[in-house]
């Protein structure tokens, strides 16, 4: 490698900088939702408000500037251009919002997570609605200052999924929706029925726990590199590429939820653990993009853990952590008692076949609210609406209805997209690995390190130097298409269902 | 109280940004103490090196020496007068120091830490003498540009401990030395003996952690503005008056080793929670010393939780969580025991009587040290010298010698004195609380509060408003007088060992 020039030093100092805010705050936020004790949550808010502005200073400074026209303009050297251009991608966006402005914003997300807990606690949308119709503000307000083309909603979707847009959406989801709809119609008509009581059984926490370890640390996930902890929402916070923490959430009687959210989170991780190391300290250690991201979470989770080919090798593993009654339950009623499909109120909860009918829901609704079609206080309406529509069930609360996720409560709009594309991802990718990677037998071996050592030679180790779109092109060699995810989950519900 | 100025209320917005540092510093010390996973140590390093930085930047600018002159000169706001001039006292002394230089030497300590830890568990110095070096080095210099009249010993003094000098611990450490030293040889000649194996019985680790708990609760430590966590070395942690942390450390083989620390550590927070919340986001929301803060947590662990009423009142509760074998021991052998004076290797495992002669000769090698009259590598055959002088007793390894405290790998230097003189402070300080409090009923009935409740008047509350010598002659009346803690030693001991 050449010398770096001393310019080019100061550059990769003064982005340390700014990455080691950013270490601090997810420190702070895996602190804040696994670890602080009731009476710093307040003034845990004002905390990240300061520094998340502080970041956003140097982010958007006069001296970044100079530093990304003189690198852009001089330097020869790849890694420095690429980071000097994610910088300007931040930089363009987060100029025009006032320092002050964003500050505020940032301490609102904070408090208002916690107001939103509450809300959910009660059942009561009228103590969040205020702080969700500010966030909503701010979102409007901001989406002018970053800029966009076309719709509104684009401003959100580029900082999550950068290259995909509302008129891209709106082509690929009612297609998606059209087909999900009828695999759904021919589940519902199969004379198979999955019975999910043969899960729901008391399964003593500590026997979970050691579960997801073993699970986690069988997909490779580095223990020495990372935790796993508890949470509300299970979650995973990538602090550095050398410490990455999961958190998971544990139900007595219903051992999925803690197994196939480990293994979810475990996704993520193995995404983050596995950044080249040449990356750190700079903006592009980081995921490709939020979609790319869930479509490694959602591989293991659905792709992997959820193969008949790995209950085939793993069931009596399984049983061994298991309490007595799995004894009686044989791994074909055990496999499709895993793969029930069923319209429901939450969204976490749904099975791959009507989970993008949660998205698309949510991402209707966004767009209208971005776009003040919508207001904050007609959401719970409109919500209990749309879930009829999309998915023929009613919310009996707006507790298992608008006020279930935490995202608008975090600001997190323009994310929800992500997950359904990250499906789609998923499938797209997976039909490539499958014709490098011996993948059915993999799942015989547990060789897990062949399928997770595609994934970091295509995916992982690039972290943020490509753009999600360009990598799917680039490792599929196609465009996005949606038709690998339908034909994915048409043989597998097929198969299941026999249709 | 008065509207504040717009100048004022600036001012505060810009001490509540260097707060936001401090508290997040702090929140990741902690991390780094209790949670931290082993590949995330070095990264985290250079992320507090750099947040170190920042705030040493903000302190010493050239915006907070405008704020300071103004606010001086114009502000008629007590509060705002005295955070001025707290900011005064840092910026004065950290203005020499080059912002980059001191980015390095924490970042060099936040390594150190782990080095040394390695270095005391293969018990090879040699590894640890570098980075020592290194850090004595820069606390020469520092000493230097920070300024300092006499001893030069004296500039990192005053950061512990404001007001305090070398010629004044010359004076006071001596005199206390010989009053210890014969205090010492009136046990030893004592024909009762103290049986420590009647405490060192099998106690599950699971009951002594409810145990700290209760104890903690019964103090009054607030668990939900705080929690409990294991780490090597016992802590608390102040991220601020709502978020007060404590670890501690536990033996299965020998409960006071949680006990105690928990106890102690617990005064430290007792003090930390009851900081006046007007102080918040203000350099004035912290402990007025390190020995104020020491002189809490040595009050609970030694005048309350180790005073013959508090096991009179208590010992059959303690049972109850205690192993069988507590059934067979008298309350009489329990609490001799407890007192059991011996000159010992470890400081943190020494009784009152031996405790501050780890301390004198801790006091020693620094003065030395900072002078340029010992050198790093002098230090293990020094040490035991010195050991042999002071105690009589010979280190075998270095891990129980001059390797066993965590302090100078953090850049410490400068606080051991504040053990003694915390000491001295809560001998004291208890004196007067007698004379105000009905001490002995108090343990009679375990009301704490009233205790606790008279430290918060005369200490907690003030937070850093007011410096420790001052805190001391404004509730004692009196100038530090180490006799009072001779004096309820003598008093202590003479009962127990008949003398």
């Amino acid at each position: 490698m050449v010398e770096l020039t001393s310019k080019e030093k100061k550059f990769l100092e003064f982005l340390k900088e700014q990455n080691a805010y950013k270490e601090a705050l997810t420190t702070l936020q895996w602190d804040s939702h696994t670890q602080i004790p009731r009476g710093g949550v307040d003034q845990r808010s004002e905390v990240v408000g300061i520094l998340s502005g502080k970041l956003q200073q140097a982010e958007t400074s006069d001296r970044m500037k100079e530093f990304i026209d003189e690198m852009k303009m001089t330097s020869e050297n790849e890694l420095i251009r690429k980071a000097a251009e994610e910088c300007e991608r931040v930089y363009d966006k987060s100029r025009n919002v006032p320092n002050a402005e964003y500050q505020n914003y940032v301490t609102l997300c904070s408090k208002a997570e916690s107001v939103w807990e509450e809300a959910r606690e009660k059942d009561d949308f009228s103590l969040f609605e205020p702080y969700l119709k500010e966030i909503i503000g701010y979102n409007q307000e901001f989406a002018e200052l970053w800029g966009y083309e076309g719709d509104r909603y684009n401003a959100l979707l580029d900082n999550n999924e950068t290259g995909v847009t509302v008129e891209m959406l709106d082509k690929v989801f009612p297609e998606l929706r059209k087909s999900l709809t009828s695999l759904i119609e021919q589940v519902q008509a199969s004379p198979v029925k999955a019975d999910v009581s043969l899960l729901q059984t008391p399964f003593p926490i500590e026997s979970q726990k050691v579960l997801s370890e073993e699970l986690l640390k069988m997909i490779g996930y580095r223990f020495e590199d990372g935790r796993l902890d508890t949470s509300a929402h299970p979650y995973s916070f990538a602090i550095n590429p050398n410490d990455v923490r999961l958190s998971t959430k544990y139900d007595e009687n219903d051992f999925r939820t803690s197994v196939f959210s480990s293994v979810h989170e475990g996704g993520h991780a193995l995404y983050e653990q596995n950044i080249g190391r040449h990356l750190m300290g700079t903006p592009l250690s980081a995921a490709s993009s939020m979609g790319m991201h869930e479509s490694q979470s959602l591989y293991w989770e659905m792709f992997v853990t959820a193969d008949r080919g790995f209950w085939e090798t793993n069931y009596d593993w399984f049983r061994s952590f298991a309490p007595e009654h799995f004894k009686s339950v044989s791994l074909d009623d055990f496999y499709l008692a895993l793969h029930e499909v069923k319209a429901s109120l939450i969204r976490i909860e749904a099975d791959p076949l009507t989970y993008s009918m949660h998205i698309m829901l949510r991402y209707e609704l966004e767009k209208a609210l971005l776009n003040g079609d919508v207001k904050a206080a007609e959401l719970p309406h409109i919500w209990n609406e749309l879930m009829q529509k999309y998915l023929g069930v009613m919310p009996g609360s707006d507790r298992d209805g608008v006020l279930q996720d935490i995202h608008w409560s975090s600001g997190d709009f323009g994310y929800f997209p992500s997950y359904t594309l990250g499906y789609l991802y998923a499938a797209q990718l997976h039909n490539t690995m499958k014709k490098e990677v011996p993948f059915e037998k993999c799942l015989q071996t547990n060789d897990f390190a062949s399928i997770r050592g595609w994934f970091t030679e295509h995916i992982h180790r690039h972290g943020k130097t490509k753009q999600p779109l360009e990598l799917l092109k680039e490792v599929s060699s196609e465009e996005l298409n949606p038709a690998y995810l339908v034909q994915y989950l048409t043989e597998k519900y097929g198969t299941i269902y026999k249709f």
